[in-house]
């Protein structure tokens, strides 16, 4: 089952990698079938040297393992709640990039300071509140996938391919696999930068309302120009 | 056409990787003739794995394609600008690296509190103005390069080979393709000592001002004796 | 003696360099044998290019080299005694990775402000005392071992398996040399994150305890179900 | 002419690459003769892809090139000025390693906050007073030389094998040249400790002298007991 999607999410794990975005084992990235009906995720704790892509997982939107001889990652349970909610998106990464995370833990969204941001992520990066105590005693997984699509409550998914689930770490998603990677990648990059504009000043100004439109259209929508046609 | 200098702007492209400034494909190199006909610059959106010195791009001093099958950078319309008005520069190096870019985004220049600064550039990196919403509705890229003009009024585009865009990030320049990733990759490990400086003192003092001449003069102009002789 | 621990050992000190925790020759690790009699340990300030499991040292649990041709790691003192003392852990990582470090040089425990540090550590990690005069002139590395016990003298060495030596630097343990390496990865990142959380946040909120368990437990004792089913 | 100690500058320049302490071309090792007539250093320049034992230049005590093709590097008249004043040492680093240089910029002395600075330098880390402008002016690189000695009054260039140039950058010696290398990436490391440190904490307090005395001796004099016997 699903050859080709095994390939392009082990792929996508890797390439997270070559990013320089993981530590040990913390990261998975997985992709959603084109019917919707089962994801491919990567295997729970498995070392990166070990990955190949006969030994992803396919699990059903309810998460239940349907192939597969490993266990799929513990964040499971989240990617699956996204896939449901967010029609539009086919893969998602989670990782603990650390200046992302480290705006996760302080609980602070990441506020648009500079076209780097405005390139990838329409407006301020959103963190979710903290879950309470019921919610992580039971179900936790899930219910962090419940926080964050509380949070996208007013948000559009496309729009704003991330979020900061708080106290915790960055999720991001795409169209594709790999371009949820290029998306986890785009946010570690705006944290920093972010992180350090705030060293520089107190309190940055955000950037202009119509530069934040100018750069993202000019990448995303049909009045995109960046990039080459038919892409 | 211009064989040699399709390869030396790929070529330039591909080191402004290996000096890590490069995040996804974010970053753009381009160089002009001999004659200043044309511009060689990198197609838009290109993965750094696929340039080749044939797939860059010939556009004119007005920013048309004259030769290529690929979009130019979507930058283009600035560096042409740029050419226009520097008469002495020969290639131009736009990046996102961290450092310039949280300067460029908190929207201050770089002191010259060193050396490092002073061998490369003469006096503080300026900042330019914000663009207004009427200059990014309509020739953003334009504008961006008339920004920057603006802001060299009263400066040398030869002791002072970059900028940063406010609210955007550094472009560098220099004499070939090649020296404007070494200025880019100089401004980016200025900006990042400057940025730690701060940290440690919050009113760092400038360097006297007749050691930012010496070096300066010590590796520019005719009393020059950095480096080998005829280099 | 010890064939296959020489090689875990000398597996786990490469390791060490290959996740950057190691400049220059700082950094250690050792493991015990099963029947806790010897201690196989790096032999002190030996190049990582030198590195070879028959050139690993064999000392008891007084530290009296029983095989081996080079001298033991200096800290070896310090080693033997926490092996002494810590009846569950099998490896011992020593190094003196940037942000870790300038915790135990602000002499400030690190607090638990995410999921990151919960997985690995289960509350903030500990600091020592400073030593005392007399502690250092006498009988140094052994008295920096008696600290640590002194600190964990209400804390439990398997769901803290890392202290903080006041004024110096970190030590790791593990069930393995190769998990203490890994818990020094962990220590080192969640160090990172706590610092740049402490630059957005003056204050920032520690995570919730019941998400802290929540987390260690994910990972740790019988109700674990991260990674793999039999691991 | 010095065949060997050619091979050992040519191997110490290539390792400070390696270390990870040199952007473009920035940064120089010289080594001395063993009868101390004359110093072999970089060329000034070169790129380090270029770097061979052959192209290294022999320069006599007063800065006077004596054999090579290539321009010796234009701070090679520092660098005969300390050998000729500090009788102890075989080798000499220069480099603009980022953190150091931060501290340089500052003007700021590296105090001693851990037993990682104890282990390589004997005390705070020397700052020199700026160059006046008729120092700048004239004979600006011995100058420079000079006011390093000048600050190395009370101070022994054995026990503190490096020192900070007011607004310019660190130099760091040794015995060799090798050993010169690894205090420069000591130095950087130790700097950058110590700015984390003190973004941690405002003031942190000094690692207390009796932690420190023993750190050095412990590493170095005759009652040494770091490394193997007869290193």
């Amino acid at each position: 089952m699903y050859e080709q999607l095994k390939e392009q999410v082990c792929q996508a794990n890797l390439d997270l990698v070559e990013h320089g975005l993981v530590t040990l084992t913390w990261g998975n990235v997985s992709g959603v079938s084109s019917d919707r009906k089962h994801v491919v995720i990567k295997p729970s704790g498995l070392a990166y040297d070990q990955m190949q892509p006969a030994r992803m997982v396919v699990v059903d939107l309810d998460g239940n393992v349907v192939e597969g001889e490993l266990e799929p990652s513990s964040d499971t349970p989240t990617h699956v709640l996204l896939y449901r909610h967010f029609k539009d998106i086919g893969g998602i990464t989670h990782t603990h990039s650390p200046n992302a995370t480290a705006f996760a833990q302080a609980r602070l969204e990441i506020p648009c300071l500079g076209t780097t941001h405005a390139d990838h992520f329409r407006g301020p990066v959103p963190v979710t509140r903290p879950l309470r105590a019921e919610e992580v005693a039971d179900a936790y997984e899930a219910n962090t996938g419940q926080v964050i699509i509380e949070r996208f409550a007013d948000l559009d998914a496309v729009a704003m391919p991330c979020v900061l689930v708080a106290g915790h770490a960055p999720f991001a998603w795409g169209v594709t696999a790999a371009q949820s990677v290029q998306n986890a990648v785009a946010l570690e990059a705006v944290a920093e930068m972010a992180l350090m504009t705030r060293q520089l000043v107190d309190q940055p100004v955000s950037l202009e309302s119509y530069v934040m439109d100018k750069h993202y259209l000019r990448k995303h929508g049909s009045g995109a120009y960046y990039g080459q046609r038919g892409e």
